[in-house]
């Protein structure tokens, strides 16, 4: 029921990728209803991870229908013809597991964890509600309304999330990205019934779904659960379609500034556009991510050593690339300032660094030890049977294979200087959004 | 074919706003079909302003296929079933008339000004192209090209221009205001023959349609004329719908910068997203208009004194509300720096300025100033047989009613200090957008 927000939750380092398969190889197929399974065993512990991804997310709500696709996460914990609300999450209360489910803006997922035996169960549940979903208004209207205090409480009285929201309206200034994934307020108010069922019978269809099961399992006989629970739903015969408005090639940069009395820690941030896994051409995705560690990704990297321990004019430093999604995406450059050092002074010096980066060239030895670190990090990462089938359903559910997932390692390897220098150049300050986070006297 | 932009020329004094009715008085009617007929009698020179203005503009243009109001208005001189392209234009050319078309975000409007006797032939040939457009792939696809080319040469080789478009993107991140009237490159590259039929099809239909003529003729047998030509065409029902995405109210400043080689003079603006007289509550707009000719109406206005008069920090400045539009709009403030003075210094001077004018007020003798001042401008402006036609056209064709329009006069002059200072609220930093173009050294 939480929502996978495309601003400071990603200012984290990304999640895990795999470098070598864990255990027994990986096991897929496709059902004859369209419907994706990916077995994915690991038999640590008696315990089985259940995801259920649709390819669809706030990035394909319809125009002025911001919000439906996160509006109908929540509504699908309502019932269906054969379970009333909230039995499924008793159930697995009941039985000692964990469930979530989250909205981003590429796709929708649904999650539960719990112990082996009880797979079925959930499969039954989850089918279930593919296809049984009850929407009354009694239900719905109640449900956007919690939404909507949701969005209040989380975004309208949170300046730093007002900024990333404003932002990201900067950066994908017509494309669906620049959109928050909760919607805006007017969109979430003016949902309905009848919205939240076209959703539905649009993108809830197995065609457009992926089924990640990971944990103690063995491949074939999960896959003939698989086919046994999911198999009979009625295949529409097209996966839906995903049509996004292209977004133009701004040449300003755009600085977003927010004060705000409930602020105690300025921030700093730089975003630019710049292709994804699936969207760029040959290497520049993989580019882009040594890049992201070289320039930032940890208390080695070029921004921290530089800003926070040589010059000692920020607290905090990063970079980030989003690089899981469909359309072009976000690279981030971010750092929290040092008491007394403005934020333009910090931009001036990120820009400089990023400057003397394209200039200078990166060596060989930094360039080896950033693909070195972010390979053997991602393979720490998938250490998780969790972070491993999120990041399997969120490349899938983005359009990427799984022999794309599988290559991955190989791919950063072979990231070359020169593919480096390319994706350095896509940092280009034109076509940037900055945002700056001050505090203000109060009113 | 000329496209009214959003942009610069909008930093240019209103259009004419009549004060007390010129000769004799206004005629209007709609006929069976759903055209609104009005007839502005002038009858200084025995000549006649025929204009039909279509209520659809670019912010109607269907997602993902901006530029398409723009792409047909250009259609729209390719011919009809009864007459060759380029047929009506030389024949207007050989008559010794003129003949223009533009395109706005809330309108499409199409003009002719020649000898009374001929008006007749205007209303023919333009009645003909409300249903008998005729649309070959051989004049779609070449008149694309131009268009094209057209965004090439006006738009992306101009900087201030591209800094306008990036302005208006960020001022409205959703609404369609924020996209060129002329459309976004992408956009235009696949638009066709059968988006330009659709659009046709939809839009242009006599339900849709206002008729102006202004000039040398009598109400009533110009109101005859005009059934007798337009009348046929076949109404549709209804007229057509406009359904437009609602802007989220963001809290953020956002600075648009814009430094390029081509730029031999910086300028500033600041755009404040403010009601429109269509959507603004009583007395809203008014107020707004008085306000920006208090602020920036010539060279009596508070900005000009105070920056290019006085601290000789720029050397021009002013404020213009373009209050003509169907949904919220803009409101800018804009000056040229004097050599040496730097944006950052002009735009704290202008904050400062706006912050005292709330906090002092203005006094009753200004605000009568400003009023009698407009109103006068007004006056003489629309003592134009072309600006009267257009004021009445734009406002009709924006959701104003013929009453609104002759009442405006009465209705500036009922602005209160009260009002303004509500205007002045409206200038919030929070939430607006300032640009700025620069220069740069060459790369």
């Amino acid at each position: 029921m939480s929502e996978a927000k495309p601003g400071p939750t990603e200012l984290t380092p990304s999640p895990a990728a795999p470098a070598k398969p864990v255990g027994p190889s990986i096991a897929a197929t496709r059902l004859d209803n369209g419907l994706d399974v990916v077995v994915i065993p690991d038999h640590r512990a008696p315990v089985v991870t259940h995801m259920l991804w649709y390819r669809n997310g706030s990035a394909d709500d319809p125009i002025g229908k911001s919000g439906i696709a996160h509006f109908l996460e929540h509504l699908m914990f309502k019932g269906t013809k054969n379970h009333p609300a909230g039995e499924f999450s008793e159930l697995i209360a009941d039985l000692g597991g964990q469930e979530n489910a989250f909205t981003s803006n590429d796709y929708t997922a649904y999650f539960q964890r719990l112990a082996k035996e009880h797979l079925r169960l959930c499969m039954d549940y989850e089918a279930d509600r593919m296809s049984n979903l009850v929407l009354s208004d009694e239900v719905v209207a109640p449900e956007r309304d919690v939404v909507l205090e949701e969005r209040r409480m989380r975004t309208d009285s949170d300046p730093a999330d007002l900024l990333n929201e404003a932002v990201q309206a900067a950066l994908f200034t017509r494309h669906p990205y620049g959109t928050p994934v909760i919607g805006w307020a007017a969109d979430i108010e003016g949902l309905g019934r009848a919205d939240a069922l076209a959703y539905y019978d649009r993108f809830y269809t197995p065609e457009n779904a992926i089924l990640i099961v990971a944990g103690d399992v063995e491949p074939q006989p999960t896959i003939d659960l698989a086919r046994s629970v999911y198999g009979p739903i009625r295949a529409r015969g097209a996966t839906p379609k995903r049509g996004r408005v292209a977004e133009p090639d701004l040449q300003a940069h755009r600085l977003v500034t927010l004060a705000d009395p409930k602020v105690e820690q300025p921030s700093y941030q730089t975003v630019f556009r710049v292709p994804s896994y699936r969207s760029g051409g040959p290497s520049e995705a993989e580019a882009l991510e040594v890049l992201a560690h070289y320039l930032g990704g940890g208390q080695a990297s070029l921004l921290f050593k530089s800003l926070v321990v040589d010059k000692k004019i920020a607290v905090s430093a990063g970079a980030y690339y989003a690089g899981t999604a469909l359309d072009a995406t976000r690279f981030y450059v971010y750092a929290v300032p040092a008491p007394g050092i403005s934020l333009e002074t910090l931009d001036g010096e990120i820009a400089d660094l990023i400057s003397e980066a394209l200039k200078n060239g990166v060596s060989d030895a930094d360039l080896a030890r950033s693909k070195t670190r972010l390979v053997a990090d991602a393979t720490y990462a998938q250490d998780s049977q969790v972070a491993l089938a999120q990041w399997y359903g969120a490349s899938l559910a983005t359009g990427l294979s799984l022999g794309d997932v599988a290559a991955w390692p190989e791919r950063i390897e072979k990231v070359t200087a020169a593919d480096l220098a390319k994706a350095l150049r896509r940092l280009d300050r034109r076509g940037s959004v900055t945002g700056f986070l001050l505090p203000a006297p109060a009113a």
